[in-house]
């Protein structure tokens, strides 16, 4: 095991570094050094696809002895398998061709985005797409493995298509209801009033309340970027936000999603540090703390009305009169374009979408050309309203520039598992809203850092859903949750 | 020569992600993630490390026919048989090790400085100068070489303690005598008045003149950290300054120096970029960029007449009459304990210093514990006045933490080319004052870009200093600018 252990470590670190230097190009990097920056990746690409194919890991797996390790080594192996059987089964050339393209991907989408350019964007999308069907295809040959199943497996590890599409199917019909029953209830919510929120104080105040739902700022730094995002592992967990003047829970909440991230990040075991358990289980298992952080916590009619204290304090009045009103607004459902700014209601609804549209662009039964029309008139039909401009359509999200496909498909994942351990967690802490409600957030962190984060990828994400919860996941917590929640909002009577 | 441009390119392209990483490290890391980037800089440096000792580049150096190869080729083969033989030389763990323990180093040497506490900073810099030795040995050994020469050719090729000693003494007897000359003239310089200059104001100024000298920003950034520094190649080239609010000179001659070293970088031919080509010449041609852009232009009469003009339009009246004074002040020559702040004639004699001990660190003739007491007598008898506070003394530097010794003497070096190149210059460019004088430097920028910064290591450094002057280097046109300038300024009759 040392061997293995000392040679993952590196790669760790190795793997810390390439993914800094992601965030460097999204924070500060020098627009000029755009093409650097891929042969820089494809570098870091290389160097890192070599060492997770090295043979000697294979030599060094294969001699464990996996029945006499204990747990903590059992998982340690069976992730370095993981890594080492896809850059097995992977080219190096593709995977440095992979990193180069959609290093460069990235720009050219931002840009294509701003000028509300599609036609700027599909070429480059394209080759993405190209690229990550070719890779699909080596790493499912030979198996039982649907080439987009083999891409999700790098987010999801054990999740298919079709377990995941069974479970979209148990939770859509809830949504819908509970969407149109939501329209129908002649209940208007309030929204913000016009004021002019300083961006500077913004981002004070997202600061602020980081640091009050636990990230710990020596071990990171939050800056602005077009994409919020968290990016490393361990000592240095970096998130950032974007500001509005004109609507500030675009950057606080957004704020707070990232917190939950990163706060997952750092709080995984000290001892798993740099080594492949030492981050989170899965894509999934890291958006049920993200969004557990922003919905279940942070748009919580307690979290909500200390914020809206807080929030006098630091704007002055802004035109919502009480704490219940700054509620219903924090919690408005209405369609709209932008799946990050979604509400809780609809938000699974924009990951369903995507799911299925690249679901055929992998298996090659969508054309990229016909995209934007399909994106269009699929969207009509979900949300009732239609796509007014590529940044509310198809340009919206960064992800399939840098080759994200099946990474959407476990955000709704990750809010399932969200609503599993808020159900779990309620449960164990049945005083959290007295808390919450003085801005006091660590009875339930601590409860996810005991439970869940601080085992890192030491569990698979299923398993680790059930060691926290008791139960194997399942969809009827997250419905029950939005039921009850919204329900109360809009004085609905379900069944 | 393909396979070898190619693992070139590569190793150019991680070269510049580790640099980064320094980069970081000095302006947005979190303080807490000081021990987990030293593991992080110990595996680039061992990846770095095994691609330049890589037996490959062994053959493929043996097999290439240098007598057949064009000049580019030649240059490039002479750069990649120096950096594989001196990886060959030094052993991976002892690389990696040298990168973590200068990492972690350099953060001991910044809190100490902070606390004025020489004996918090001893124990690391005796391990530093413990490895470095240790590589110094492994450096020379076997060949005719002194262990500190070995060092000082990773900064300065062909340059022994011998030449350089040499040169030094043919300029120090010139500096004194014109330091005694200046103190004897009974001339007062006027120093700067009592003046608040707002930091981000001296920013956005700084930022104004790093365009005035020809620094592209579109592939560049300017940041604040502790020490002023220039980092990166090719298309990402980025600056530090630091500000002082009472001593703007501080924060915009620092700036004009980095800017110097970086144009430089930028200005290097684009068919070099990421090869070993693709970087100046050595330090010593780097010092003299960045010493001829702060000083014989930067510091010129026609110069500062501008500069005077653009610091009254941005800071108001601060207190000096005319744009002589300006002049008087910002070329004012007193001995001072700060090398980085040193005036022209001083400046020098702060390298010999630490020449002469750190030369005597590493032959192992001045143990660390007597490092202290050795600088501060020593500076006595240099300078005429006493370290008042280690930060003024031994602690005052960065180089030695990060283990970078024989690279203090490539500055009097720059400053030697820089007389030479200055000279050259000057006799091509009649008219430049006139032009400096509008806050134009293009005509001298563009001299040197043409005449040296464009052949970036393709010459050595002796070799690349003929071609732009015409002559071998020497420290005559150094001494002749100083004693004109300064001789003009204090009134001096020298013989």
């Amino acid at each position: 095991m040392v061997n293995l252990r000392d040679h993952d470590r590196v790669t760790g670190a190795l793997a810390q570094v390439a993914g800094r230097l992601g965030w460097d190009q999204e924070t500060v990097m020098p627009r000029g050094a755009a093409a650097q920056r891929g042969d820089e990746m494809a570098a870091m690409e290389a160097v890192l696809h070599a060492r997770r194919s090295d043979p000697r890991l294979g030599e060094w797996l294969a001699a464990a002895d996996t029945q006499a390790a204990e747990a903590q080594d059992k998982g340690l192996l069976r992730q370095i398998a993981l890594y080492h059987d896809r850059a097995c089964r992977v080219p190096g050339e593709l995977a440095s061709e992979l990193a180069r393209v959609t290093s460069l991907a990235q720009g050219v989408w931002a840009e294509a985005r701003a000028a509300e350019d599609v036609a700027a964007f599909l070429p480059t999308l394209s080759r993405v797409v190209e690229l990550r069907r070719e890779e699909a295809d080596a790493l499912s040959a030979g198996r039982d493995l649907a080439p987009y199943d083999a891409l999700l497996n790098d987010y999801e590890p054990g999740a298919t298509q079709e377990t995941l599409g069974a479970m979209f199917d148990a939770l859509r019909p809830g949504l819908v209801q509970l969407r149109e029953a939501i329209a129908g209830s002649g209940i208007e919510t309030p929204t913000l009033p016009e004021h002019r929120f300083e961006p500077e104080v913004q981002l004070a105040l997202a600061s602020e309340i980081a640091g009050v739902f636990g990230y710990d700022l020596s071990r990171g730094r939050l800056d602005r970027a077009v994409h919020p995002f968290s990016s490393g592992s361990g000592a240095d967990v970096r998130i950032t936000t974007r500001t509005d003047a004109t609507d500030p829970f675009n950057c606080l909440y957004s704020t707070i999603h990232e917190v939950g991230h990163a706060c997952y990040e750092q709080t995984v075991a000290p001892e798993f540090a740099l080594s492949a358990l030492g981050q989170g289980a899965s894509m999934g298992v890291h958006e049920s703390q993200s969004r557990i952080y922003e919905n279940q916590l942070g748009r919580s009619r307690a979290f909500t009305g200390w914020l809206y204290g807080r929030m006098r304090d630091t704007f002055g009045d802004f035109g919502v009169a009480d704490p219940e009103t700054f509620y219903r607004i924090v919690n408005r459902v209405a369609p709209g374009h932008i799946r990050t700014e979604a509400d809780e209601v609809h938000y699974n609804l924009h990951v369903m979408l995507r799911f299925d549209l690249e679901r055929r662009l992998i298996d090659g039964s969508l054309a990229v050309g016909d995209l934007e029309e399909t994106w269009n008139s699929r969207f009509a039909s979900d949300f009732g309203i239609a796509v007014d401009r590529p940044s509310h359509g198809l340009l919206q999200d960064v992800h399939w520039s840098v080759g994200l496909f099946g990474y959407f498909p476990t955000y709704t994942l990750g809010n399932v598992y969200a609503g599993c351990l808020n159900a779990a967690m309620r449960r164990d802490l049945p005083d959290l809203d007295a808390a919450l409600a003085r801005g006091e957030t660590g009875e339930a962190t601590t409860w996810l850092g005991r439970n869940l984060q601080q085992y890192g990828a030491l569990h698979q994400p299923r398993a680790l859903i059930e060691l926290a919860t008791g139960k194997p996941p399942e969809v009827a917590p997250l419905l029950e949750y939005l039921r009850a929640k919204f329900g109360d909002l809009y004085g609905l009577k379900l069944d």
